[in-house]
């Protein structure tokens, strides 16, 4: 951007990363304008929303006429087709090509291992013969991963038996096949977030500990308890390679196996703010949101260290099915130091992303039941 | 609010303190509706603004249908006439009574001390000669206060000689006279936040110093440093007292004089979020805006402790006449750990409040300095 001005920022996407990038964009007086192909409760409320078929090349042209730079929320938007029609000077980040390096999981596991960086064993399967003697090459368990489109647990399949491969290959293989990775035994999962700017300036965020149920984020603790000094070291130096090996711009998230004797292995990317970094609103003295803003309009990137000494992150996951309605709410409110964050999403579905709640304090043990008896209480 | 729901609060007003109050909703998936007679920069992109003569009835009337609960970001909004068409089980706070308890600056220091508050000496002067009674009664320097309509400078004046009677009441007394006080010859300045809740629910936010330029605040320290424990003490049972005093609902500021001798004194009452809490939004676990929020909607009040060990907080003002454009801005991120907040007002005046700086930290002294450093290099 110009160095006067405020900015427009153009985000393609209407989930819960694009509103905490706005909430976090209109603090600074800058301005947000959201494109979806369909409207969506996360994106009312805040700057400018368009709802169109987002691959139209009229459509984006609308879209992007007055804005200084434009990103996107999810790996999966129309990188391509906005990029094709952005005017001179106008910035888009990621990069498609980051986005295409990240989408295909095959393309993602290969560029990082050229690159040097620890991670499971893996083999790109274009067929059964080849399924055969990867599991042979891995031994049981291997997981079996689809190349495009998995998130959340859907798309895996954690195969244990020679009978299981031939129906996990009938439900995960695309025309090139599927991802078949090596079980990593590993002690714990982590997360660093990196925000990268063009020029290549960037800051790591802490590493932290992040905890699944039912392959879905569930708790973030932050900074990750008990963690060695050198553990730390090579998860901030592979997360910061990784992102370099796919050229990434903005925060990116890197999710890590922690092993027993103290490496670390990239499990996987995402190209924009991370579930695991949201506890970084408060517990940060920039957020990721506030960070990724300032990342993608190439100004200076804010200290991304923690202000508080621990901070505890809860994932609000819908139950049931149907218009959605705070029940509990107060209840959470009243829990010491909950700072409840709800998406705006008119519609509940089981396991769906809905809301969460942060709490910082003194140890992330305190922190951690408060924030779980917080979240508890939440029924939307 | 009921148990269930999201909760639509309906904000009287356009400016920076109503855009604070729409950020903190909005993160908790509340919805916000502004109403100012004018349009302006800052209730844009927030929510749902309606711009249309404020006192008229039809217009109040659409502005409330659907809303949970109705507050005001200023002491000069039109709260009996939306008073008078509220509907059932909506609520209205702060209510019209303490608001005009607090707009007259008699009946605001007569209502403090009948309720047996400290305050400086005063006297509501009806005719020059009753001013010229209290002028001997208090000694020389004096101040003189309008009634009603006197912020930041405006509208005050110390009087320090016999020949400046006269020109002060030509210029600041009303039909009523106007206000004189005796001059507090205090240390420092303090403020604290009340936020109260209608069934009288209440927390106070930690005793700050508040250091003015111009009669304008410049810096807020938090905590207050050097503060003697009995007069933190005394200050936050004065805060909570004066707004009880009133019968406040919602946040109030109260700002306080600090004596020599370790009492204090109260200046004065705002009815609102106010200046001297920006500091609360990184500092807190909640903000003095989202416990508005909450204490408006008759939610649980969250904790109004500060999460960091310190935090300074410096206005951005503006220094000019025109159209506002943040040069310097790229600077003033580079500033270690500066949350940078700004107002989205597209004139600037001088003086105009702009903006804000926050920063925290180990302690003030450190953080005051990176604070000053980034606020000075942001030109509107």
């Amino acid at each position: 951007m110009s160095k006067s001005g405020f900015p427009l920022l153009g985000i393609m996407g209407g989930g819960q990363l694009g509103r905490m990038m706005a909430l976090a964009a209109l603090r600074m007086g800058f301005k947000v304008r959201f494109l979806s192909p369909h409207s969506s409760g996360p994106m009312q409320g805040l700057g400018e929303q368009m709802v169109g078929p987002w691959t139209d090349k009229d459509v984006l042209q609308d879209f992007v006429e007055g804005c200084s730079a434009i990103t996107v929320e999810s790996e999966w938007a129309p990188a391509e087709e906005v990029k094709a029609i952005l005017p001179e000077g106008v910035a888009l980040w990621p990069s498609p090509a980051t986005l295409q390096l990240i989408r295909h999981k095959g393309i993602q596991n290969t560029t990082l291992q050229k690159a040097g960086l620890p991670l499971p064993a893996f083999c790109c399967c274009a067929s059964l013969d080849e399924v055969h003697n990867a599991v042979e090459a891995f031994g049981f368990p291997v997981m079996f991963k689809r190349f495009e489109g998995s998130y959340d647990g859907y798309g895996n399949a954690t195969v244990r038996f020679p009978e299981e491969i031939q129906q996990a290959w009938d439900d995960l293989a695309a025309e090139d096949g599927l991802l078949v990775e090596a079980w990593a035994p590993f002690v714990r999962e982590l997360s660093v977030l990196v925000c990268r700017r063009a020029d290549g300036a960037h800051v790591e965020y802490p590493v932290v500990y992040t905890e699944q149920k039912d392959h879905r984020c569930h708790a973030v603790e932050a900074p990750a308890p008990s963690l060695f000094p050198d553990v730390e070291a090579e998860a901030r130096r592979v997360a910061l390679a990784a992102v370099e090996a796919v050229g990434g711009v903005g925060i990116m998230g890197v999710e890590l196996f922690e092993m027993k004797d103290g490496t670390v292995l990239v499990n996987e990317l995402a190209p924009r703010p991370h579930n695991t970094g949201h506890y970084t609103i408060e517990a940060c003295h920039t957020s990721q949101f506030e960070n990724h803003v300032r990342a993608v309009l190439g100004l200076s990137l804010g200290n991304p260290n923690l202000r508080v000494p621990a901070a505890v992150m809860i994932n609000i996951l819908g139950h049931r099915s149907g218009e959605a309605a705070p029940d509990g709410l107060d209840d959470a409110l009243a829990v010491e130091g909950a700072a409840i964050h709800l998406y705006n999403k008119p519609q509940v579905r089981p396991k769906r992303k809905m809301g969460h709640v942060t709490i910082t304090g003194d140890d992330v043990k305190t922190v951690r039941a408060r924030a779980e008896h917080a979240a508890s209480l939440i029924q939307l």
